[in-house]
């Protein structure tokens, strides 16, 4: 057994409505450690703040470190969510989850502090400390995966807005009218560019009568998936080019709305949705540049995100780090 | 002649492409003078900056104050601009003017701190500081005139982005291959929502067959104005309503959209079209917190702005008083 004796470890707790990630990164983003579970999430919060404890202890034993090397944990969850009182209000993923004072019960037990962030903005600032954003002030985050999220760097931090919430890109209506989306409201971002919805796009179309290689593809209808759609397109399927090309302009126009309003140096996508590569990129960039004015488009750039499947873990860890250095900063200020 | 004594006074000097204005401040917001002149536009940039340089003098003989009570001067202006380098670049509504380092020709000739921004961010931080928008931390301002205008104020202060160009929320594309709006883009905010565009939008439908009384009230078709759209609302003109309900449902959510990014807990809206009243406001408070998710929806309110025809004045006073305080946090800082 090899003792590694550097200080300041950190704990990135990643919660998903499938599974459970922790594990234990240096503040360099090395990543020591990681374990893995799925959630037992119909068994409720109890049950998932003990496995997310024993996967803190696999961690630990896993990373070779002294428990008095990890000084803090950082929490990454689907919101909504109170950072500033650590507690998880109502997740539509994680079902009876409701009012969890996440941050008091896991802080009692490891002993450190704890800080807890959406699962966006956690990956902004993942990406931000360690991956596509490093060194950039102003920095827009976008996932476009089952959902869309969103995370906002200003000035080099988080920004969280007046209660924690800012940052809600995938909520932003780009259709009035347009489809219901998971949030309940009409025509936002997220019901035209996540996977999800670009796979139900495909679905209804075809319902409705239009001819396609997809069902085929995939085995049946239902099973249609935003893979199926990728497969579709690089095969030259009109129906798959015609949704990508809408989904594509949405996009592109969600984009140019951040630039526009936020004056970014770079906006950086992550998120399944990313693995469609130069279909997405390119194109991407040509919608989105040419909606914004000229100075705005002169400073900005559209890049992947680097940290992949790390990044919940990181990113979660990055809560940690960045909860550290605001509470040494206030020290400073007030010493 | 009584001589005011207190010192720390601020010009504010806000420049249009019809009108130029200058005023004496204090740093309560109170308007010690105020000067008018029309702006000699066509006759090009080194001509307007001798006006601006005669209406200064105006205003300091009119204030009874003595020059070295006026510490420093701010600008409002129409953008682009880059508020680092004080320079205009190329404003649509002042033509000629490229480039000119208007910062470098005002303080040469001032001799104190001249600062810059444009029109939108000067009343956003007008109405922060003086107006609706007093002890609020995160505050978005909207106006809503001949164009959309915004600024935004996080953490208490105007968030400029990478290059001073953040806010441009009139320029957030609500209507996929819409309108083509002055920016050059289509289906921006601006396009539906100006006062420019909503009476664009009824003369079109009547040049397209539409019945209105709105002709007969103008005196001709061309010179439907929003004032036209809100008389016809009130006398029950049914395209009226119809044209001003698609206004409001676009409103609502270009209002809710930056509501979801940037999670506010106030939008203060400005400009002409706010003398819809309560036309304007209930319903669009309805339209935009129906969109936005309920911890969003729980810390904003939507009210109209306060300083009314002397936001150009204070808003520019602002920008002085806020570059001020920046230059001596700095000092703090590294003293």
């Amino acid at each position: 057994l090899t003792l590694r004796t550097e200080p300041h470890y950190v704990l990135g707790i990643d919660i998903g409505g499938t599974k459970l990630a922790v594990g234990i990164v240096s503040p360099e983003g090395r990543l020591v450690s990681e374990v893995r579970t799925p959630t037992l999430v119909r068994e409720g919060p109890d049950r998932v703040i003990r496995q997310l404890l024993d996967l803190c202890d696999g961690a630990l034993v896993q990373s070779g470190l002294l428990r008095s090397q990890v000084v803090a944990a950082g929490v990454g969850c689907g919101g909504p969510l109170d950072p500033i009182t650590g507690v998880v209000m109502e997740p539509p993923n994680l079902p009876g989850w409701v009012d969890v004072p996440l941050v008091a019960r896991l802080s009692d037990r490891l002993q450190i502090p704890v800080s807890l962030d959406n699962d966006a903005n956690a990956a902004a600032l993942g990406e931000h400390r360690f991956g596509a954003g490093r060194g950039i002030a102003n920095m827009i985050y976008l996932t476009i995966s089952t959902g869309v999220g969103g995370g906002v760097i200003t000035d080099g931090r988080l920004y969280q807005g007046e209660n924690g919430n800012a940052g809600e890109i995938g909520h932003m209506g780009v259709v009035l009218g347009g489809r219901t989306c998971g949030c309940g409201g009409q025509g936002c971002l997220e019901a035209y560019a996540s996977g999800t919805s670009i796979a139900g796009r495909v679905r209804e179309a075809i319902a409705g009568g239009r001819t396609s290689m997809m069902p085929e593809l995939a085995g049946s209808l239902e099973q249609i998936t935003a893979e199926t759609v990728l497969a579709a397109l690089r095969a030259g399927d009109a129906l798959a080019r015609e949704i990508w090309e809408e989904t594509l302009d949405l996009l592109g126009m969600g984009v140019a709305n951040v630039i526009s309003i936020f004056n970014p140096r770079r906006v950086v996508l992550g998120g399944g949705i990313t693995n469609f590569g130069d279909l997405l990129f390119p194109p991407l960039r040509e919608r989105a540049l040419r909606r914004v004015m000229a100075p705005l488009a002169a400073v900005v750039d559209i890049v992947p995100a680097e940290l992949g499947s790390t990044v919940g873990i990181l990113g979660a860890a990055a809560v940690a780090l960045a909860a550290r250095e605001a509470s040494e900063l206030v020290n400073v200020v007030y010493k």
